[in-house]
């Protein structure tokens, strides 16, 4: 049985000044727990379990030796952020993540410009891992990396893409980047045009790409539309998978 | 101001059952109801507008004889569904859409097959817009196009994106489509193969495309991934995304 503070303290994790505090992120759902157990079981500092969960999984948690309780479905709704709780729910220990040597002329990777919508920013690490980016920059204004919601659209893949927090300038000063793309209005049309290795700039839900990194944008690329008008947009998370796609296309299949 | 029975009857609307019962649907957010406005004035059939958005369209409501009340911010976060409401909620009538004819094999098209996410559906739709796809077709247990989440995620992309529900099998027998691509794990990888007009189909988040629509698929096609063990996936709606502009390159761009 969790006791009303347990719940409590839970709970708390779902705020960004508590989580920082506490240096603890909550995981949830028997996939994206299960991948934390096989791959990087140290990060569990503690897992709060339905019956149905440990009777997959009791071996590995007694196995790596973590802390473990057993709560009904009822506890675990309440504890859970998800409107269907998936049997399980981990608190994780903050990682220190340093990032893996990135060479801007061997390879192109994700700038996310104030990405502000935790699914948004949760898919494109997904996507990332998919097409085996390793780091993915983003503004310091941009998601928490640990936020709950982030954490579960990554299902899984914030064990492997290494988030970085950097304004676009202190990057660019620190880094050999010789292409900096941005998706803006009449760009070159991604498709039609040689695209290189390089940093991508992802523009925010409302608002674009700010004034400020536009100018640092030497490559304006664009997503040709069948639209006339030419007022309608993309979701910033679908745009970044068109682009990805394209520039891994063009440069890692030689299609 | 806002009886508590208004309210109710606002809010009951969230629910299908209500919505087909009243054939009403919730249309919210300044740049959805400006484009219902400008675009088909006539589905309004009444909006619940801030003093902020009368600054702007008190013109419009009146020229198009649309029967609106003034509330107040608080009362129109306790009708909306959205987190941050941004300053009107219109009631829309539920409109008939004749399919528009469907050459299939002079043009391409997607079935989602119980996509249950409304923003996934709702976004998808908004991608079709995009590239210039004019009917989708959907699994009948697929979300309801007139859910709020999904008309919101379609960002007005629901007045010009024609949605049929139909069971696969039923669509086949009815039309004539040579080609039946679906993405399933080792189909022809989607950037080395010449992809043609048809129909795509689009699996559902958690279980991929049903048994039954599998064998329907005669075109097997796959977005290649980068990692090695092959266990990832990408989330539903940016897979589509990646699919679609892939189809639209090849077929519509020449590139």
């Amino acid at each position: 049985m969790l006791s009303k503070n347990q719940i409590k303290e839970i709970q708390s994790l779902h705020l960004k000044k508590q989580r920082d505090n506490q240096k603890l992120f909550i995981v949830e759902g028997v996939k994206s727990v299960s991948e934390v157990l096989l791959q990087k079981s140290d990060l569990v500092s503690k897992a709060y379990a339905t019956k149905e969960f440990l009777l997959n999984y009791k071996k590995e948690l007694q196995q790596f030796k973590i802390d473990y309780s057993e709560i009904s479905e009822e506890e675990l709704q309440k504890i859970s952020l998800q409107n269907n709780p998936n049997q399980v729910l981990a608190l994780c220990n903050y990682f220190s993540s340093t990032p893996k040597v990135f060479d801007f002329k061997k390879d192109f990777t994700l700038y996310m410009d104030d990405i502000r919508d935790p699914g948004n920013f949760g898919t494109i690490v997904r996507l990332a891992d998919w097409f085996g980016i390793k780091n993915v920059f983003c503004s310091p204004a941009s998601c928490d990396f640990y936020n709950p919601k982030v954490i579960q659209a990554t299902m899984g893949a914030f064990l492997r893409v290494n988030v970085v927090y950097s304004e676009l300038e202190e990057l660019l000063k620190h880094q050999n980047i010789d292409n900096v793309y941005g998706a803006v209005l009449n760009g070159a049309t991604i498709y039609n045009n040689k695209l290189s290795n390089g940093l991508i700039i992802i523009g925010n839900e409302a608002n674009g790409i700010s004034d400020a990194n536009l100018k640092l944008i030497n490559k304006p690329i664009t997503i040709p539309s069948h639209q006339s008008n030419g007022t309608e947009s993309l979701n910033a998370a679908m745009a970044t998978a068109i682009i990805v796609s394209e520039f891994y296309r063009q440069l890692k299949t030689g299609a």
